[in-house]
């Protein structure tokens, strides 16, 4: 029984260390459970050739599940982003006084010609009661170079500028 | 026994960007869970030979399962129809003002000739307590271009119409 | 290890399209869950040799359970005799104006002589508390053609036959 | 390994057609649950040697288990005998008008000389609170001809004379 | 893959028919759950070859377990010797005013040389509160002629000891 | 592969019968569940090579779990020691006015030269709330003769003489 | 398929007998459930090549599982130690007027040069709401002789050392 | 098929004993259950190439889940360096007057260039009712010498670092 190639894999990154100015006040984001579309919710890299048709690939995977992989991501690219954030993934675990995101994807094409597509509605609750904000986040971007490892830093570009979207919505309800 | 060939996967398209004017205020809407017919509730493609004749084939196959595929694509269809809409397919997190939408799809026929028709039982229920507007869309369509690539492009452009449908109730409860 | 001869698959069929007059108040019809006879309650078409002795035939297979089929083609039967009937095969959904139907298929038969027997008890429960009717419908259809397309044709036009039963007892209902 | 050779199966029938006066006032019966001795709850049709040896015949199969086609074969023949029957063997269904029938087979032997023997205690409950009718019905039938199709024959026509001690009870306590 | 030899299939049996005085007026009996030694809880014979030692024949089994068998037995031995007594094995159908049974087997023992000890707990609790009436029954029987035909009678005596033993307790209790 | 050789099975003994004046008032005992050492807890023969190692053989097996035999065993031994003992196993089913008998057994030695320690913590409850009594049994045994055989007859001798020590506990309890 | 060389098996130990002064008064001690480290909560003996390798021995096993070792071997130590000691390992069976001992092994490494380190937070709670009392035993044990005979007598004398803690501690309490 | 070569386990270690000044009051510390990246959460050591590339090592693996190795070389390094610190991982028989301690791992990556990168949130809640305190540490150790043994060290020293940050949080929590 030969065994089958080892297949590559993949994981998305979150930016890289953002100089913050010292000193700011910490604030707590606890991030919920997120869901992905059942498309990707897989370890195979799924890729669209056209609008309907679609490929599987076997050896081609992630190194953990999108449904973890991306919150984490998140938390990581909103504590460089969010001077003073702490951020947790773990819902149960967070007090109180921390800010609740909710984030649903909705869409998460990779396209053969390199193209990436995120569409995310996300929402964001201040502590102690206040109004919760809801967006709606449609993020193209291009991968720089061929093969997944493009297609995979592309995501990661499209899943920072959702970040930053929630963190804008953060800081204005934290203004109110 | 040597590997099965690996079948083709397809998927359910949206409409493409409409231009909406800016500047709509949200409207939330939020798709409960959908139900499908028992026969097409599997992973491969069934078309009817004839009016009890049933094709089941394994190597042309949905990559997610239509009852995850129809409300993804309904919600990007009402996204691109109503100005505004932010659409979650995640009913547990709609907020109290969302526009309750259920969807009963009571036939998905693909006829060897080509045409694919559709049979849904669809409501409306408009947030605090709005009269609920119910509707039956039956629509027919046939494939431009042989294969499955045609028929499930027909079914795609079978769903906008019925996404038309929903928006249509929802526009006229929101004007009550 | 040669792959078995994949079986033919059979499915029931609706009435075709009944003009209607236009303009009838829309009828809410709720079907609740189906009971079937065990012997036939698996995907391999049974058929009675005689009285006693029945064939099990593992290469002719209904393509989904008679449990959601027989329900399926009542509801679109239902829907094309009953003027503006918008018919729920979802019990949970239906809401209260709903006439509720219950289906106990006692016997869905195929003879070998190619007559197939249905014995159905239902009842129809009109809204806000009317009074329940219940009925006993037995239907014989002999089967047009030899095989088992003939067997499935003659099994779709009796529960046409106990549709028009319950259309029947819904509109006297509806006129008390 | 070979596949085994398919094995024949069989099915209890009821009683063909009695012609009833019409206009008899309906009479609901419902069959709860049936209990069958665990020797005889398999699909392998058991034959008794001897008083104390059994015979299990891997090629002799009901079609389906012994406690649906019980309540499904006394259900149609009380259909038959009792004018204006409507039999239900769905007991939570039963509305509170119906007579409730208890059945538990104690001994449901087929000896190898063709002997049936189909000993059955079971109650009758009028509804709104009559009195509760118990009986023990022991019956011998000699199968007609040989082999399990006779068997199968006899026991069917034992189970007809079990319903006629039902239904004598019903309809003495309904006169009551 | 040459499938196994088929082993021999055994069941206990009660006594023959006693002919009754008639006109007995009804005794309802109710048996509840039997418990059986671990030791015999299995489908092989089990036979002691010495006080310590214990042959488990993979090729002589009983058809039905002992726990459904000596319940099912004892009713039909009571049923015979109690007039008018209707013995249910179903406790929890058993009306209020019947005799309610309780059978705890503690020894099932069949020796190498034809011995067979039963040893059995009992209780009999008469209809509305009546004292309860425990008991222990100690039987030894000899089976007649070599092999399990020998050993499965003489256990079908040593049963029906034991529902005699019952019978006078359940008598006497009604006397009082 | 070829099966392996059917192991030898071994019981644990009661002591023989022990002649009672008759006439005693009945004395209703209960033997809660008891519990083994894990290291026994198995069904083949465990036996201690030295302090520290153990041999499992696979073809020496207990007939039963000990964790059934040693309550058996032990209802045996105190129905013969103790004039008049209805000892019951099932804990449910014992009735108010029994003594409650709790058993933990926490060594079950066997060792390579013969001798087997039995260690039992063991208590006896009076009815009606008289005051429990506890105890701790450490008995030895030497096996007569070499193999299993002996060991089982010396470790069904330790269980009788934990047997006297609870009977003893009984009656002193009664007497009070 | 040629089976695996049967693996050695091994089993912690208590100390010998060490004789009491008799007619202490009876002391009752319950040990809770045993907490131990994942790394050795299996079967197969693990040693530490250094303070990151592990070596884990298919062919040395515990005969049965730490977690119910060692509160067998601590309850026979605290019964040799403390006299009148009668220690259960069945917490839901221990009655009020027990001491209630909790153990949680943080660490029970074997090292290849033979020393044994065992890391043992205990706490001791008197009946009738005495003060707890906690401590951290750290003990550390040179195997006598090489092999894992050794290893396990050396994991045997730190055990004896823990239950001297949990004894010391236990009289202390019993002195407030 | 060949059984595939034994892989080489290892196990995080805590700091070596750090000589403590005697006589410290005892600290009772709890740490609740530690949640890590499912990216590292299998046996396998998972290594990262560059920021989106993984190489999941079938042959090197961790002896127990990092989810019980982390809190049990955290809690052996909380006891060397806070005085008196008596530390659970059984957050369930944690008494009232403990430091509660959270620990969630949101990064632990071993760069193919030899650098571990951890980063924790964590909080720490002083007894009856503190402050809670919250912090995030980031630490960056370069493994000394090269393969996994280099890697699984640094980490160790990670993990000792975030264990300091902890004490100090508690420290500071006891001085409030």
């Amino acid at each position: 029984c030969a065994t089958s190639p080892t297949p590559a894999f993949y994981t998305l990154s979150a930016v890289q260390h953002i100089e913050q100015p010292p000193g700011a006040s910490p604030i707590a984001i606890a991030i919920d459970l997120v869901t992905v579309p059942e498309l990707v919710d897989r370890s195979q890299i799924v890729t669209k050739l056209d609008a309907n048709r679609v490929r599987i690939d076997e050896f081609a995977r992630w190194a953990d599940p999108l449904k973890s992989q991306i919150p984490r991501v998140l938390a990581a690219d909103l504590a460089e982003i969010v001077p003073g954030a702490i951020v947790s993934t773990v819902p149960q675990r967070a007090n109180d006084n921390a800010y609740r995101v909710t984030v649903d994807v909705q869409n998460f094409d990779s396209l053969a010609d390199g193209t990436v597509t995120l569409v995310v509605i996300w929402s964001v609750r201040p502590p102690n009661g206040g109004k919760q904000i809801a967006g709606r986040s449609v993020v193209r971007q291009s991968a720089v170079g061929s093969g997944y490892d493009g297609l995979v830093k592309a995501h990661s570009r499209a899943l920072l500028s959702v970040a930053k979207d929630i963190a804008a919505a953060t800081q204005s309800a934290s203004r109110l």
